[in-house]
């Protein structure tokens, strides 16, 4: 499905009209037929901002005249420092609307990393949010192309910035005086839209580049009841953030099905997500399991409930057995496991609660809602072993995880990368079973799995059945040198507050649940591990602190 | 929005993938997603035929693999003269997944038309269900193109045909040997796939060319909440005929939406549709208006009725108040408007139950379903002056309405029509208007409008208004000649069964429903009123009648 074809013009072409697919006319369609729907955000400044979607659109069109003003081209890269606003979502409009990109850099990576990408994207300004000024200060003299900083906020809260060597402009009144209608120009649908780059664990980050046709097609499958289902009396709040993987695109769909979109700017916190969700009844939430785990917690200390919340689309990483069961029986909230990954769009696949799905016994429903789900219109999935031949999808065979469709990258930015793209295919790095319903589970990356005499044994698997165990709040299992076996699993464990935890109550637990050569040949308890900005776990660095211990503790 | 470029590629082309919008893939979505989900059909042979998605999709494989043994090379086109079937269905779908074209012959046209448009399209191949044999044999001799017939049946149903000059083949026979899987090619999406000739009631029919891209795209839409809403869990029944029109493009939206498809074959009564929709438990008709008027006449007389029938979704034709208000007072069916033309994809706009709509008074949902509804995500729409000067969307000024989107035909096959296909829009034929919300409404097709005096009265909202009164079964009002206004409304109506009706009970019901010069100059009470093979009014015919009605009265 989805082959990718050879041919630049049909060789019996129909006679259809040559409209374009533009992520503009997602907003101009929510104009005409939810002109008073809302996007509700909480700001920088503090205070909660709502606006309808046409407020959205011409104050997109404002920005276009400013843009065109500052001499910004197509083909030109505009940079965002940004949380999830409704600024940031004028800048997914404004700026892809005129042909330029917008390049959303995540400022959770490292100082010297995003002065790196800013400047192998050649960004010409660069767009930032009020709590992104001293970051900004700090790298300003590393930025080779940028040509100006525009400060996301009023004159009334604009900073000094002093210290900045570029020109430094306030958003509000870049618009302020401009028209709010403006004459998009008809893009072909191929052009560049938006860039994102991937923070991969190694090496430089790389850039993907989504087209207008890709990014529409994508908030037409995610608004589709195979993933996220939206309708115009969906409230979607996504707390993925609109500098990771856009949002999961929440920015180009919500519009698309005319739904309230509720945007939690920089409030990650347990408190502000209750606060956010209780006041504008928000039905459907986005966003990594770590995150639910601290709405969780927050609601279990508070003994508060969010009634409103009916979903919680959870991706990133894999979906943890203990806390489907938990939203389901203490909230009543469908967890949905979503898969996808910067180079995919992001979103592939999904177990939504269908029908059939819903039918089953609870336990074969929880263990779906574990897999990664199905994979919508729009992509094909394979696995293949170590040789690139194709695996059954059988449950059982386990290989690494290919995927192809519109939506997909056909290469990195600016870069090659002959090991990712492969025959008409993105190797994904994950190692996935597929089983005869379409379920598709990684069971690790490929990086991450523990190769153990030869056999491989899945860090993700010990993690979860971890997760279920009652004063475990978060787990992790890496491979490390071990003198027989190569690699062996160790185990490093985050108990819950305030209970008591040690290694034999978790060698108990596991001793009944997992094959015998599986059980970690060492359990660490810790009160914390590493996270990404974006929520998941840096095996990496573990590794590499942990890598000989097993070797140390066997001499 | 959706306006047309004129890059042939992007200036600044990002990277995504090359996979192609196909119809096959619409079908190989269903098999790994819904395998299997049945198709149902009543045969010509008589009985009700059920099979799953996966027979479907190697079904059309063996026919592809049959239809290349044949000589089918891409880009030729296959005539179909059959019913809703899923041998059809299998056409749609294993004709263009070898990039050949369908075309989807009318057989309620007349034989010369018949033969005039299968050479006109060059076909070589013809599959003619067992109901059309003798319009075959009538119009063999004439086909000029065509290699052989080829009768949809097994060979114990194959009729001897022994008056036909080409050679004669069995379908069941034709696939029987051939292997059930395919290597589809990977066409370009904006390929040739689909070919429907439109009849219009004036020279010679003109053929549509869809596209791959356009057929896909369509459905999409058409599974989406702003058309059919259509879900694994919905039983789908096209009344609406696969060769008018692509069934509305049903057999493309039902596998990818994973529903249930029940398809009537020739069983068009009351009584044949009561029995399917009750044993397969049918959610959601489709047809023109006339079709859910024979089912509401068969259900009053049997005092029956059809508990699983949710929606009706109704085009082709402007929706009746009273038509709407019996199907939800009386069954508790929501009646959806849904508007388009063979030219148009076909569906471009809909009122489905939207939440906003649901909450509104039981009369006002009642108006807005009687309009055309709105146009959804791929169709623009814009209503124009006899100059083609854009109108204000404001309820009242009325114009002929243009569209514009990625299904809408940009010629007609190998024909110019600068009338019809202006500045990058269709110009449709239909005088609109257009609300605030967006809501269009035909008030008349272009041809229909009657003008008196310089001033336009519309024939369909006299008819509308009569269709409420509770002794009229249908209502036509045409424009005849008039001495003094050039023209002036003549009214002819069909009293229901049973019941006594004369003019001036519909006098008195009119006036105070319409304005008074719009009253008809005269009404006639007639037993029946010509109809098209697909149920819509021949007006032209009555006009031709009854052209000199009022000068020779008035003389
Ligand atoms: N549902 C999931 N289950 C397991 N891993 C996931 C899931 N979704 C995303 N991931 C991981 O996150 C990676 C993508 O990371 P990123 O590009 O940063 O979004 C994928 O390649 C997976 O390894």
């Amino acid at each position: 499905m989805f082959e990718t074809t050879t041919h630049a013009t049909p060789q019996h072409p129909a006679a259809m009209q040559r409209s374009q697919l533009l992520i503009i006319d997602l907003l101009r369609h929510a104009c005409r037929r939810h002109p008073q729907q809302k996007i509700v955000s909480r700001r920088l400044e503090g205070d909660i901002h709502s606006y309808t979607y046409v407020d959205c659109y011409q104050r997109s069109c404002q920005l276009a005249h400013a843009l065109t003003e500052l001499g910004v081209q197509p083909g030109d890269n505009i940079a965002s420092l940004a949380w999830n606003t409704y600024r940031h979502v004028e800048l997914y409009y404004g700026v892809s609307g005129i042909g330029a990109v917008l390049h959303t850099v995540n400022p959770r990576l490292f100082a010297e990393q995003i002065s790196w990408i800013i400047n192998d994207a050649k960004d010409t300004w660069l767009f930032v949010d009020l709590s992104f000024i001293d970051l900004v200060t700090e790298i300003t003299s590393q930025l080779s192309s940028i040509k100006g900083i525009i400060v996301l906020a009023d004159s009334a809260h604009q900073p000094a910035l002093t210290k900045v060597a570029q020109q430094v402009l306030n958003y509000e009144q870049l618009i302020q005086p401009q028209p709010n209608q403006f004459d998009w120009p008809a893009l072909h649908e191929d052009s560049a839209a938006l860039l994102c780059y991937t923070s991969g664990t190694t090496g430089n980050p790389k850039g993907v580049l989504n087209s207008h046709r890709a990014m529409v097609l994508h908030a037409q499958a995610t608004v589709s009841h195979e993933l996220l289902d939206l309708r115009s009396d969906s409230v979607l709040m996504p707390m993925v953030a609109m500098y990771h993987a856009g949002a999961w695109g929440a920015p180009y769909a919500a519009p698309l099905a005319g739904c309230k979109l509720v945007l939690p700017g920089a409030g990650m916190s347990g408190e502000a997500m209750y606060e956010l969700i209780s006041e504008q009844q928000v039905t459907l939430g986005l966003g990594v399991p770590t995150i639910w785990l601290t709405l969780h917690n927050y609601l279990a200390e508070q003994q508060a409930s969010v009634p409103s919340l009916q979903r919680v689309c959870v991706g990133g990483a894999a979906s943890p057995l203990g806390l489907v069961k938990t939203f389901a029986e203490r909230y009543n909230i469908y967890w949905q496991p979503i898969w996808g990954m910067t180079e995919t769009g992001p979103l592939a696949c999904s177990a939504p609660p269908e029908p059939e799905l819903m039918a089953l016994p609870k336990e074969q429903r929880y263990a779906i809602q574990t897999t990664a789900g199905r994979a919508c219109f729009g992509v094909d999935m394979i696995i293949v072993d170590a040789d690139g031949k194709p695996l059954p999808h059988d449950g059982e065979s386990s290989g690494e995880l290919r995927v192809r469709g519109p939506w997909i990258a056909a290469s990195y930015y600016q870069r090659e990368d002959p090991e990712v793209f492969v025959d008409g295919w993105l190797a994904t790095g994950d190692i996935a079973v597929i089983d005869p319903q379409g379920y598709m589970k990684v069971v690790d990356r490929k990086k991450d799995v523990i190769k153990s005499g030869g056999e491989w044994i899945s860090s993700l698997e010990i993690e979860n059945i971890c997760s279920q165990h009652p004063a475990v709040n978060e787990s992790c299992v890496i491979g490390v040198k071990h003198p027989k076996w190569d690699e062996r699993p160790l185990l490093l464990v985050v108990p819950k507050a305030n209970t008591e935890l040690n290694k034999q109550d978790i060698y108990q637990f596991l001793q009944d649940r997992i094959a015998k050569w599986w059980l970690p040949d060492d359990i660490l308890i810790v009160t914390e591990l590493p996270h990404t900005g974006t929520g998941k776990l840096v095996k990496n660095e573990l590794r590499r602190q942990y890598q000989y211990y097993l070797m140390e503790q066997s001499s």
